[in-house]
């Protein structure tokens, strides 16, 4: 199973809001549909949507038909620019876009510059396996024996393109042996926990129990939980960490509890441009995503609803970020 | 619309399982079927569940065939126990219970028992109405011009059989002029927040945003929100709070922010027999509700899932309990 693979002249995705029912691959021809799957989440998590973004931008870019390398340029702008406005709060795609737009500046020709823009995104591709299979090492080494871990959302395979970043620690430390099981909070309102997480601990048999996001402070109260552990979409400087809605909430019920909450991410989800999490943009979605649940209204014709897709979590709530150079401690230097 | 109303030989319920799609009056006059009510959350809400259970124990008292008084105790105990099993948590049930079995004691013929338990119930309700009302004008003041009041699941109208508890608190302040605002938490897994809550805040014109319970953070952290209101199900006589499951992750993010955190509750509701909230039992309910949203499955087959319904708040979290008698601070007592 791949998330995102590249066939030569198509990228072929998984239809990520098709799941856990029907496992449906899409091939993907037109830089558009790419673009388009990013913002419908066909395609989500942050490295994934990095490394789509990488090969839509590639894609786009074998069709251009240009006169000379400025029209080619400006061609590529517009398809760059169509991915920079698809989803706001991940950075790992502004990171990926800004190193296929380096690429360009070493090529010459236009055939030169077509083929590094794939190789570009292949190299993304691959360093993005490689950062998560080694963050996910070194995240095994903090789960103990008969753990029980809480996660959030979905930071697996299916959102990284790779081995995973949250479940990926979760996946390694169940790998090397250590008998541990997975508490997996639904999280609305698009349920990546309820479709995609506990779909992706099944297939590794990996024990886990599914709850509402309402019942993760009651697991949490009752010493349940061992330690919680999430992915990133964007980590500022200083630490602080947006990512899927609730996980602040999560963070500050830990901290509550004195259990240990890890971010795990690839270096790529950290913007150091941004100096601390009140910076970060936050992605706001259409309210029918909260009125409706599987094309069901579940609330009164006319009620008004907020769907702020991610939340902040201040640094100070982070005990270790967990990155493909090593675990990461307070006070947090990622230079 | 009255969530409860007896007819003289037989009890009037809205379906609130069908809300806010349908509403559909059901007229019960077998009392397992009042009973049953209950269990699948018809008819919810404490202080309309023992306002509920003591009708139906009417009801059923009403059919009873006995040759003599002792006769008649024992198959009104059948009858009791049968409701005294349908909910765990709500202690409003056990009250109610416990009420209707003193009235039997001061009666000696069949028919003033039977006659004496309608009275019974009629004044538990009555009561209810009027300490959910007096309990609402208390809590209003504690309602400023312009807040904005986050809540979680419903206790209107609906909920209490009367004025409403946290609700009735939100609508007596908008009665009273001021410009207020509500925050509803869509409360899974049955969705009450979405939609029963919304459905009511609507009939009275209160503006209103749903959020699912995962935002509740991120909208308290942003300093959106003024204080917190919630209903119980059963105050300990140390102030710790039973309430639906997601309430204590409410009050230890409002606790975190500096906001303040409101029960509002008739003192029926209220357990002194209980010393703290450990000593609550917590409902565990079927885990498909948690797989299922209206009929359709959201988690992969198979999938193992927890529903415990409510959980504990313990008292340090919570600035103040409104009640018919007043506004009670720490430290906590009822008597």
């Amino acid at each position: 199973m791949k998330a995102v693979e590249w066939l030569g002249d198509a990228l072929r995705i998984i239809d990520q809001t098709l799941l856990p029912h029907t496992l449906k691959y899409i091939d993907i021809r037109d830089y558009p549909d790419v673009a388009e799957a990013i913002k419908t989440l066909r395609v989500r998590g942050a490295p994934a949507i990095g490394i789509a973004a990488a090969y839509g931008i590639a894609l786009g870019a074998q069709r251009i038909a240009a006169a000379d390398r400025s029209e080619f340029l400006s061609e590529y702008e517009t398809i760059a620019e169509l991915f920079s406005q698809s989803r706001p709060t991940a950075v790992n795609l502004f990171h990926a876009i800004e190193r296929m737009g380096q690429v360009l500046e070493k090529q010459h020709t236009m055939d030169s510059m077509k083929s590094a823009l794939i190789d570009e995104a292949k190299s993304i591709h691959e360093e993005e396996e490689i950062a998560t299979k080694r963050l996910s090492e070194y995240g095994a080494s903090l789960i103990g024996e008969n753990f029980t871990i809480l996660t959030h959302c979905n930071a697996g395979p299916l959102a990284t393109a790779g081995y995973g970043t949250a479940l990926g620690v979760i996946i390694e430390a169940h790998r090397q042996g250590k008998r541990i099981q997975v508490f997996v909070d639904e999280t609305r309102p698009l349920l990546q926990g309820a479709r995609l997480t506990a779909w992706e601990l099944m297939k590794e048999h990996i024990p886990a129990t599914l709850i509402t996001d309402s019942m993760a402070g009651y697991f949490l109260s009752r010493g349940r939980i061992n330690c919680v552990i999430v992915g990133a979409d964007r980590i500022a400087a200083n630490g602080d960490t947006a990512n899927k809605i609730g996980t602040y909430s999560l963070a500050v019920l830990a901290h509550e509890n004195a259990v240990p909450f890890y971010v795990a991410a690839p270096l790529s989800t950290v913007d150091t441009k941004i100096e601390s999490g009140s910076d970060i943009p936050i992605e706001e979605r259409k309210p029918d995503e909260v009125t409706t649940i599987a094309g069901h209204r579940i609330a009164p014709d006319g009620a008004v609803a907020a769907n702020p897709a991610f939340d902040v979590t201040p640094h100070r709530y982070i005990h270790a970020i967990i990155t493909e150079k090593g675990i990461i401690r307070k006070p947090y230097n990622f230079t």
